[in-house]
């Protein structure tokens, strides 16, 4: 049994008001090229698979035509579970009239567990999908009152687990939830407010392998074989510096799963860049990947005018710029994302009263005011 | 070859803000429980599944558990075509997995069209199925500049129909559309203004037989086998005399297809009941059918207090008013709904103004409305 892991899909989603529609569309065309290429007999996808409930019409028809090629032209089974940003209900529709063609579509939580057997060109295996649901459902579902937390309700889902007779065929744990030390993304929603998510990896060492979705980097936590593919995609920049891929899985009868990363690069990447905004300009020329979604750190120290026009020129995709040169004098250079959006009024304000420890009188903002009227007249543009 | 036809479905529809979702359900059921008893061979749903785009997730859960029914347990295939009241994209996802378990679902008209030959038990039939399309996306579609109308569109794609080989066996068309003479109920959204939409019935003449779908009330037009299913429910007052049905169709090698209608009354009617309000809060105790969903015309020519609030304690479902009564001076009995939510100030000016032919003084109106806030205090409630 051979297949790959993803998770994370997020299909519809912008980042920074950017629709990624046809970075998405270029993903999912070297996923199923790497299914065909090392001719796997599955394909997993462990949640979120939309980016909320009601996807646009788009991403449906681009899951659709996915499914498609891979189900219709080349024979591929595809499992797909859902996340905590799908609807369960929605992605559950038709699920029983999908099935016999090799599209298995779980959607709500049903209990209990309902196992599938994938068929493999070596060999077969058991799956066990568990779709995301808060642990009150596991609590009704299960009529057990002890189960308050979301540790516990794995636990109580993974007991199904554990009973089922797999007939000595290797056992697939398929979940979407957080894993206790691992490593977040900001573009993860969390399950829960104040750590009560956290689930202890402990859980899953047992199973010949657990598909995980939910954090986007990609990662596996105590054990190899219990691991998160990361989504295809960088969602935020915080996941910048990662290496985005889905897992190639080789399950094995006596050795532990053979695991391979597959890197997924779309041709437009998702950077940071830093510097001053003449030097930035500058290096724009020799950039070859200048139209890369960027967030942008400027050094300058002094008020810029209309800073991100001026990049948007050289690097038509930054999506995102912060002023860290006028927050040097700050503890953190961390700057809110709101104050970038102010005007040089607001933002010389600012900066006035951080080095003068006094805000602008009346009579400064009123003569700030007339110097940068006269400072507009002034440009060529 | 014997099916039902339906259409218009319109799961997640409210009448007056009430959901239908449980009367819809009770429908369901009973269409189950008559293609079963009639051993269909197939369900034809000819457009409006869904009463908009993007349908509450209660409703995509109910047609997933009807579909279960039909399909899983009782084998029964069913067709279901896109009309303009669904997404077509979102209704054709997966559907080419879902197609040999024997669900049909055709989204976005995709031509040339795609016929389906559904196998019956006595014999097979070809069916042609047409999801609802704009005239200008059909012009596009087989780059034809001379389709400028819905009737030259439908003659366009009917052709490929009567073009196609079906080894002379029986040719279903099922089809969305307003063909010219038909009646129509206030529930449906026109498919155009001015009368653009019309089609000559004369068209589908030579087909086998046409299930139709868009008009909520059943009829045929021109031939018998031309025919409108209506809705299996009532979708507005318009409707309240209708007679809701499901269409049973067998065809014939030889002869005309026999066609029966098989009523669907889910014990909930829509009615429209008319009388002075006192006259109606007694016959209500011997209405055996008090909870129907009721419009109620009253005839009481002098102002009432809460008339909604004394009728909804003997007909709980009372869903709109008219004050038929008020209004007999005017030309035309048919009052606009909007008057009817007016409080007994503006109503009663209103009176006062087509009785005096002119409107209350200011002095007049301080006067009524302390006589109205003396009347509200001296009321028990």
């Amino acid at each position: 049994m051979k297949f790959i892991h993803t998770s994370d899909w997020h299909l519809g989603r912008q980042l920074h008001g950017e629709s990624l529609l046809e970075q998405q569309r270029i993903a999912l065309a070297q996923i199923a090229a790497l299914a065909v290429e090392h001719q796997v007999d599955a394909l997993i996808i462990a949640g979120d698979i939309y980016d909320r409930a009601i996807p646009p019409a788009s991403a449906v028809t681009l899951l659709s035509e996915f499914l498609d090629e891979l189900i219709g032209k080349h024979q591929i089974q595809v499992l797909i579970t859902s996340g905590n940003h799908d609807s369960a209900e929605r992605l559950g529709f038709a699920a029983k009239q999908m099935r016999s063609s090799g599209l298995h579509m779980v959607g709500s939580l049903s209990l209990p567990l309902t196992p599938i057997k994938l068929h493999g060109k070596q060999s077969d295996a058991w799956f066990y999908p568990i779709s995301y649901a808060e642990p009150a459902v596991v609590r009704h579902a299960l009529a057990d009152d002890t189960i308050h937390s979301h540790e516990l309700a794995m636990q109580a889902l993974l007991e199904q687990v554990t009973q089922h007779d797999s007939e000595n065929l290797p056992k697939v744990v398929v979940a979407h939830c957080f894993l206790d030390g691992s490593s977040e993304s900001e573009s993860e929603r969390p399950l829960s407010v104040g750590g009560a998510d956290r689930i202890s990896p402990a859980l899953f060492a047992p199973f010949d392998y657990v598909a995980l979705g939910h954090l986007h980097g990609p990662q596996y936590r105590g054990v190899e074989h219990v691991r998160y593919s990361g989504s295809p995609l960088k969602y935020s920049f915080s996941e910048a510096t990662q290496k985005k891929s889905i897992t190639l899985v080789e399950l094995s009868a006596d050795a532990a799963p053979s695991i391979e990363l597959l890197p997924i690069n779309t041709g437009r990447d998702v950077r940071i860049i830093e510097g001053n905004l003449a030097d930035l300009l500058l290096q724009a020329k020799d950039d070859p990947h200048a139209d890369d979604y960027l967030m942008v750190r400027l050094s300058d120290t002094h008020a810029l005018l209309d800073p991100m026009g001026k990049l948007r020129s050289a690097y038509p995709n930054v999506l995102h710029l912060e002023r860290t040169g006028l927050m040097a004098q700050q503890q953190t250079g961390d700057i809110g994302r709101d104050r970038i959006k102010k005007g040089e009024l607001e933002m010389f304000s600012d900066f006035f009263d951080q080095v003068a420890g006094q805000p602008l009188s009346a009579a400064q903002q009123q003569h700030l005011h007339s110097l940068l009227d006269d400072l507009h007249q002034g440009e060529d543009v």
